[in-house]
């Protein structure tokens, strides 16, 4: 089931990049002659970077990801998101005391905080002398954390494709206002989560984390349920990967069941809902 | 200014990718000169197409381009969304009456539905015996929100490095109650937004939409507010682009405070946050 060397008859980019992500023989034989390419290649060996070398961006790389980010979609070209990049060590020290201490955002050269920024849109509004009463609904929060997330998707994608690695930083959410007050955020926007971007270490190994089975995740024409059988092959394609990875055991479903159990379980993302209406966001 | 045909010793990949997308001659000489590839051209290259031939994507495409989405990361690997592919004409013709009637989703071979799905995790916490409380807090709608982004994003840049145009729906928000309905969505799930994709038509001339100067959108280390210089300057670029295109002249700032300034201009989507707490999310 694991042999992770495929009869080479069979054997193309596309086969094995999508026996790494899913583990199932059935889907990489079925798509094992698509066409491929770069961009391809680059999003199925995506793996997340967490131990980075004591080095800096090379001069330029910076702008260049953030071409790619702005190049996304965004929600009727209001380009409601901005990035904050900070290399700066006491700051970027101070900002991962905020997000459970994590090592990778000590080292890495650079910080990026994704922002939801429905303040530009707010300023703007007041110069053309309108209310700007629609950013204050849940739907502007949405297409602020959308077009954020498309934004930094590409940066992922440009990052990778030039040989750096990234991580996501989820725990910029654990304590948003001292965030916001690093980052001189005004009202109107929100850090939606923080991004690492390094040169990788290439003394740590990474790997390519399988996904759900495509079946339960792709829907045709309604939702359907996933099958109770689709999880538990999940559940054993993660576990042979802890293994290979030395990781703790713990079935996905239960380490899932247990990550939004109750309150706790969100490490202070509970305040969330109060942060936002104080900041003019989601009141209605 | 706007002289599209670069001096031949300065043209590069990435400077003509960069004008387009800024018409900023100086960051694009800046950055004529950086490493360039696939990934970053797909990215640099995107627009929306909304015009499509009448023909099905070839066969494991579909499959293949959600193999890029679920490769995107998600918040702690809890992979929090869903993708619906609509390929009946007769759904996708009643989902089009729900989002504007907009003629791309009655012409697109497929219309992708993506789904923030707290549902399946919810599903998941009632088998193990965990109450799932987590789930009704706008943190979890957040990394739903955020996970179907970033896969959708992957999306896009899948589909047109193989050569297919793609167009976000976000009016498939409008009438969110209707959607639901028509795709069986349980409670703790919600369209995010749609994606039409196909052919592009070759007799449909597109164009790369240029964006905000990157200085407005990228910052150093604290949030620092717009220059209504810089603002000013992109809206002499969009006006430039709007007589290129035949488009209607409005300014681009004025049309954005437009787009944001009261609850009639959210074209029904002033209703989410109710629809949303009737499924059991955001209550908290």
């Amino acid at each position: 089931m694991n042999d992770r060397v495929a009869p080479p008859a069979q054997s193309s980019p596309a086969r094995e990049r999508l026996w790494d992500r899913y583990r199932d023989e059935a889907l990489a034989d079925r798509l094992s002659s698509m066409p491929w390419n770069g961009a391809l290649d680059t999003m199925l060996c995506h793996r997340s970077v967490r131990s980075y070398l004591d080095q800096p961006l090379a001069p330029g790389l910076l702008e260049l990801i953030v071409a790619a980010a702005q190049s996304a979609p965004t929600t009727s070209n209001l380009q409601a998101w901005s990035v904050i990049a900070v290399q700066d060590k006491a700051r970027k020290a101070r900002l991962a005391g905020y997000a459970a201490n994590q090592k990778h955002i000590h080292d890495a050269p650079l910080l990026l905080l994704f922002v939801a920024d429905l303040a530009r849109l707010h300023r703007i509004s007041e110069e053309r002398g309108y209310p700007g009463a629609g950013l204050s609904y849940i739907e502007a929060f949405i297409f602020g954390v959308a077009d954020a997330s498309f934004a930094a998707q590409n940066t992922v994608v440009a990052a990778e494709s030039l040989g750096l690695g990234c991580c996501f930083i989820g725990a910029m959410r654990n304590q948003p206002q001292a965030v916001a007050d690093e980052l001189a955020l005004p009202d109107e926007s929100m850090v939606v989560f923080g991004m690492t971007i390094g040169y990788p270490d290439p003394a740590i190994a990474t790997a390519v984390k399988p996904r759900l089975p495509q079946g339960v995740v792709l829907h045709h024409e309604r939702y359907s349920p996933p099958q109770k059988a689709d999880i538990a092959v999940y559940d054993e394609r993660m576990a042979d990967f802890r293994v290979e990875q030395e990781m703790r055991m713990i079935d996905w479903t239960e380490q899932m069941a247990r990550r939004v159990k109750d309150e706790a379980a969100l490490t202070g993302r509970h305040v969330l809902k109060q942060f936002l209406q104080d900041r003019g966001l989601i009141l209605k």
